[in-house]
């Protein structure tokens, strides 16, 4: 019988099966079968682990032999021994289970040193504060991980010389001091084991290859993988690898490079290096790295090496590679290989080039954007450089993604005034309300207080797609004095700030804003991203602006038009208010007339715009106290405007109140209380479309009843629509192909969608509205506390901003389960919030939904991750 | 072959089908059976229609031939002939469908009557005017329905009359007008129909026979079958009864009669008549009736042949009877019975009675008693004879039953301070809070102007047992001025008034108030009830005297004790506030450690009393904000006694404002922001429970986590009542065996039961929560709409006060499932509001739950309607 085999050579590793590996020590084995050259190392395999604890924490002395014969290559391939007083061999020792273990010994750096090859060390670097300060750091990570000193009892040591000298900081210790903490360590070390410091380099690799073995029991490694549900592990591989040293002098160096450009894309090899230094150098910034091009001029022929690797690397990969790098003495080290990270234009650039030189397929190409990455390339962006030297007031929450610049002022009327006079603003308010649409549509960016991601000003902002930052708690708001304090620090009205909104970040000042580019790559992108997604991807719109700018990223229709803003200009909000205020029927409908012809222009600009795509208007939505004002003073104005009395407004004011209104009455509550105002929609939305269908126009209009949570609810709606609907295309003799539609955004809707479906035609799913009422979560409240859940990891993922599959989800499923059973052809659609984010659209595309809809600017995005949804499932 | 049977006599009724009867006709031929005295009538057959129809509108010869032998018989009978100028019989024509078809044909009576038969009853009645009134009803009454004259050509004609005379009121005409309206009506059928009004009785009956075989066919028959979804239906029989009259001199009259006391239950003939008159003077109540025992005296044989038809009726139907007798010229005629209608005191008695009489068994003397009618028996009541004569003030909701007399207060303190000073006090407000509970508790009765059957102000007066009108929405309250305003009348503080919470009545002044009596037969019949449930009957209580009160109803533990409530106490508020306006963890946890000792004390005196029993003690729900002050004063005085300046009270008060407080910061999600209020309830519950174990109660404490929608919320929390129980278990060296809980009420929950049922172990629906938010109906906004969803028919009933089946309902039988699925044995309860509908109770015996908890008083129906549905499923 052959001798089993403990311990493998790298070069050994090709086929052995990734269990065996993580993919670090793959790909340094990946680069060894491509001939690179990377420090040697060895492996002692998981089974001699899982022998080691079967025999009582010992292994065969054929392992013990095995790993002498390696460790005896090792020295040979590196031609240094372990120890050795000239030129030293120096190895890590890294655990290696197939799972990432963490709170399991890590890594044992520079093993090998001892009061002998420390001087080596010293003189060959010709840094001896180096030297020392590397042995004392050996001393304490193997004292610690290996032989299980406390750490604390370290430390004491540590401050001990600290005090004596009388400096602070551990860079503050020169070469005699790290001297005298070496000589405390061992003494440390003596005191609590019993026994002196291993200065013999065999006997600490040994202890090291014990310990990591007896790692894989310890109480944290057991809790971990209990706690993560992680079974049949054989054990943990050791691996062994030489240490290699930047700093051994001006033929040494060390750096790190990447295949392309991983901040524009370009196509051009892109890093840094430092001769003479270690990676920890680079890092520190305390000296200037050169551009990786220099190296040809410095040392050609590792210049030439490392092109050459990089352009295997990238065709081996097929995909940008991010590589670190160490010269020892003029030989060069590949340390590590990976997919690079990149910005979502040099991701757009990198995949669509990439495609071009046939090094991937259109389907790859499509998988290497992340959607949301395409969010940056859709906004405006602070210059990186004017960011370095700006004053950070603050961060918030990045709300809005992009950049804005702009005079701060405290309310919605002074947004809109300054903006008349050609100012640019920043609208800031503790947090905002429907009142405030005007202002924050006049303004370059919004920054609120208060709120979350999902607040109102976040959420209208989103949609304008302006740029805010919400929920910066740090910020006192004083509306009457009109002025702005964070941390002390005093703004007034006028003052220039810039919000960041896709960082949170607000600066003092005005800083550079750069537009974005929509590069012939990107539109190339989405092309291919439509190739191959089966979802439709409509848009959130009720502005002829926004209409526009959603057609221009190929929006497929409107798939949700909140009527309810359209309530809200000066010249309508007046006629809304008469309505709220009449005392009867006929005092409401009066005010109606005045509003209809606004709606029907409304509806009319939407359809044309989008001719022979479907238009999803959502009949009127919020609870009408939303459209009253409640301060003092405005109700004095209105008072003085509409020749009613301040108390009776102030009456009814108060008779609308609601402690609750997300859950009062609104949605198709109101057509309910007051027919009338379904009824002028009705009639709005037929008008608009025999007016464009006279004109030759293809309309589409699908008229959408909310907040539906009774079948009854919907027919006491359908009765209206229907009836009006046929009134106003008799009185036009002309004949619309309207939809009747429904929202499922109640949960009751949601389990007794099956009844529903004998009503309505179809429906979208309101998964904002489901998540509040199916969590039990206030959209402008819970902000706060999930924070906190976040933090406290009772959620994974914010569930209004990721749908919560496993819960608002089974509700989601369930609806589909019960159309289906009334209605089994029918695919239906979404809306709101979750529309866009890329987890959310391949649930709804997973469980065949036709459509989601989202926010103009964010219908790219979700182009792309329909399409990475149909790849992928 | 013989001849098909057209026509059946009365007599001949027995066995031929219930399809062909009404159950009036039913009852009829079932005392005919019986050999009670029935006016004479025949019936000819739902097949004899068929045959109308199938024939071109016309029957057989035979039946014309067995219709006027039938007629020949009925005649003979009574002794009387159709059209006879000397005591005529009359008859009434009705339909008789198997199912009743409101807007068919129903009933044409005084058929018969013409121009010589009129002036025979008028001699006979003497009363002229009457014969007359009677002859042009008949006319108008035949004309409409048999000849189908448009209605308003008859009201414009009578119209005519009253202008010419100059009067306004029908009963205004004398004999000479009514003559005269008689002609008119008669040229108003010679004109719509060109053929004079038929003067022989026999085509009379003839045209009316066609009549409602004709009307089956009609279109508001055709379209209330279809809407109802009846079909099969042969056709409607026609039912020729012969008049009787009680007004027909001194040896006639009229009355209504019960075989037991419909009011107290008595088991003595009950019941009022009148001499020489016709039903319509009973109810008009022009003449005092005299009561029944009198008759014995008037006419003693017709009151013999009463009683004994009365006491055979009961024995043949085993429950009360409520009859109508004619007596015509000394005969007696029964016009119907039926099983009477009772209070919940009658209800009682007579159940238990019957029930020691042997006439009924247990379960249907149990069956007999609706458990909503036992909720006037559990409180006091205003005397009724003091109602008749009171001033009513308005009406609200009856939101808390029972009656309460006292002085008019504004605000809690107020309540609290005259209490004190011994004077009984009604609570006015607009709506109440949770602050308003302590003057709440020390007022007679509580009055809002606003908030539904569900308000607060309702719920904690149920909850108190305390009597409550909510929503009366035509007061207006001022609590500066301390004045309310009800139709312009003023009431000032201290003025007297009295509440009835049963009818929602508020009258003025002092009412006289009786006290309920829960005789024998009340425990007699509870006693019964609990031998047939299955569903066990918990209560909601939270304070001594509630649970001592429960304890009276055999309430059989305690499902849900509220701690906030004792929270509000003055004594503990302060200690609240601190801990909310505190800066830190220590700061609350300083503040907490006061509330410590009253929590414990609580919770021990609720164990004590309920002694082996177990005590479901739900953990802080309301968000804190509900704890902190709002007006401005309370502020201030709050800042005196804390010494923290009253703008740091603002600032927390505004910073935990939450724009819906339903879904916000509230239930479990407080313990996961501050672990130390969860650790402050765990040891104070488990304290109590080892100090009543060191004195030897047995003490089985449930402690419940609100408002879990997911299983990483309730495993947070799990972990630190753990640790708590355990490490104040170790404090105290003794054992407790509580149990974890969870309370279902977020839909999420529901639909993730079966990963929620891995920690917790048992779940209480909270029904409350789960219909707010499944619905998305805000419990204290949705008063005002839900009202008008009832009127229009969207609802059927308030899912607040009915479990709503098939909507909610579905997310209980969801979250059963999942909750069996992963621990099959189990079996769960219900708490809050639905706790005590027998509806509700219905559907959670149904679906397999274990128990229902509801407040104290409700216990008593609770049990009943349990016992109900444990007979009829």
């Amino acid at each position: 019988m052959p001798t089993k085999q403990y311990v493998y050579s790298f070069s050994e590793w090709k086929g052995l099966g990734k269990d065996l590996l993580w993919w670090k020590w793959a790909n340094l084995a990946e680069m060894v079968s491509l001939g690179m050259p990377i420090p040697d190392w060895f492996t002692i395999t998981t089974e001699t682990c899982d022998i080691f604890y079967k025999n009582n924490k010992t292994y065969p002395v054929e392992a013990t032999e095995q790993i002498e014969a390696h460790l005896v290559e090792l020295e040979t391939k590196m031609g240094k021994k372990l120890g050795d007083a000239n030129d030293p061999l120096l190895v890590s020792v890294r655990s290696g289970a197939a799972a990432s273990l963490p709170g399991m010994m890590d890594t044992v750096l520079n093993l090998g040193l001892n009061d002998e090859s420390v001087v080596w060390i010293a003189t060959k670097t010709g840094n001896e504060r180096f030297a020392r300060d590397s042995y004392r750091r050996f001393i304490q990570m193997f004292g610690d991980v290996v032989m299980e000193v406390p750490h604390h009892d370290f430390e004491k040591a540590l401050q001990g010389v600290k005090d004596k000298r009388g400096v602070k900081l551990d860079t503050e210790l020169d070469t005699d001091a790290l001297k005298e903490v070496v000589q405390n360590y061992k003494a440390v070390v003596q005191a609590a084991k019993g026994t002196s410091f291993p200065n013999d380099p065999r006997q600490q690799l040994k202890m090291a290859i014990d310990a990591v073995f007896g790692s894989r029991n310890n109480d944290r490694a057991i809790y971990y993988r209990k706690m993560n549900d992680i079974k049949g592990l054989l054990g943990t591989a050791v691996n062994v690898q030489s240490m290699v040293f930047g700093n051994m002098g001006e033929t040494s160096g060390t750096g790190v490079c990447f295949s392309r450009n991983p901040a524009t894309g370009e196509n051009k090899f892109y890093g840094e290096f430092l001769m003479n230094a270690q990676g920890e150098d680079v890092v520190a910034g305390i000296r200037t790295p050169q551009t990786i091009d220099t190296l040809a001029g410095v040392m050609p022929e590792c210049y030439d090496q490392l092109v050459e690797i990089y352009k295997r690397l990238e065709q081996h990969y097929h995909d940008m590679q991010d590589m670190e790098f160490t010269i020892q003495e003029g030989k060069l080290y590949m340390l590590q290989t990976r997919n690079g990270k990149r910005t979502g234009a040099a991701a757009v650039k990198i995949a669509v080039e990439m495609l071009a030189e046939g090094l991937i397929d259109e389907k790859t190409a499509v998988l290497r954007v992340a959607p949301n990455q395409l969010d940056e390339l859709l906004h405006k962006q602070i210059d990186k450089a004017a960011k370095t030297n700006a004053e950070l007031l603050t961060k918030g929450l990045p709300a809005s993604p992009g950049a804005a610049v702009g005079q701060v002022v405290f309310n919605a009327q002074d947004a809109h005034n300054w903006n008349e006079d050609g100012k640019k603003v920043i609208l800031v308010r503790l947090e905002t309300s429907p009142e405030d649409i005007q202002g924050m549509a006049a303004s370059q960016g919004i920054l609120t207080a208060r709120g979350g991601m999902t607040s109102h000003a976040a959420v209208v902002a989103r949609w304008m797609g302006k740029c805010c930052v919400s929920g910066a708690s740090e910020i006192s708001v004083d509306e009457h004095t009109k002025t702005l304090t964070i941390n002390g620090k005093v703004l007034n009205e006028g003052d220039i700030i810039t919000l960041d909104g896709s960082t949170g970040e607000v600066f003092n000042g005005g800083l550079t804003v750069v537009d974005p580019e929509l590069s012939g790559d990107f539109a190339k992108l989405m092309e291919l991203a439509d190739k191959y997604r089966t979802l439709k991807i409509r848009t959130n719109a009720d502005t002829p602006r926004d209409t526009a700018q959603a057609k221009t990223f190929w929006a497929e229709g409107i798939g949700l038009c909140r009527t309810e803003h359209m309530f809200f200009a000066e010249d309508r909000i007046l006629a809304m208010r008469e309505m709220i205020l009449a005392d009867d029927v006929d005092g409401r409908k009066r005010a109606l007339a005045k509003i209809l012809p606004y709606q029907k222009g409304d509806f009319y600009e939407l359809m044309k715009i989008l001719e022979g795509l479907p238009v999803t208007i959502r009949f009127l939505d919020p609870p009408l106290h939303e459209f009253l004002p409640t301060e003092d003073k405005d109700i004095q104005a209105l008072s003085a405007e509409m020749w009613i009395s301040a108390e009776k407004i102030r009456e009814r004011v108060e008779a609308l109140h609601e402690f609750n209104p997300m859950l009062g009455h609104r949605g198709c509550r109101l057509a309910i209380t007051y027919p009338e105002i379904a009824e002028m929609q009705t009639e709005a939305v037929i008008s608009a479309a025999c007016e464009l269908k006279k004109e030759w126009i293809d309309a589409r209009p699908e008229i959408m009843i909310p907040l539906v949570g009774f079948k009854s609810e919907l027919d006491f709606n359908e009765q209206i629509v229907r009836r009006v609907a046929k009134e106003t295309m008799a009185k036009y003799g002309i004949d619309v192909e309207y939809k009747f539609w429904t929202m499922i955004e109640v949960p009751r809707g949601a389990v007794t969608a099956d009844e529903i479906a004998q009503t309505a035609e179809f429906f979208s799913f309101g998964t904002n509205d489901l998540t509040q009422m199916g969590l039990g979560f206030s959209r402008d409240d819970a902000g706060k506390f999930i924070k906190e859940y976040l933090e406290k990891n009772i959620f994974e993922k914010d569930p209004f901003q990721t749908i919560d599959e496993m819960g608002v989800g089974r509700l989601v499923r369930q609806a589909v389960e019960g159309w289906k059973a009334t209605r089994p052809d029918i695919k239906l659609g979404v809306c709101w919030e979750h529309g866009w984010d890329p987890a959310s659209i391949d649930f709804f595309h997973r469980i065949g939904l036709a459509y989601v809809s989202c926010s103009p600017y964010r219908v790219p995005i979700a182009r792309l991750a329909a399409a990475h949804s149909a790849l992928l499932n």
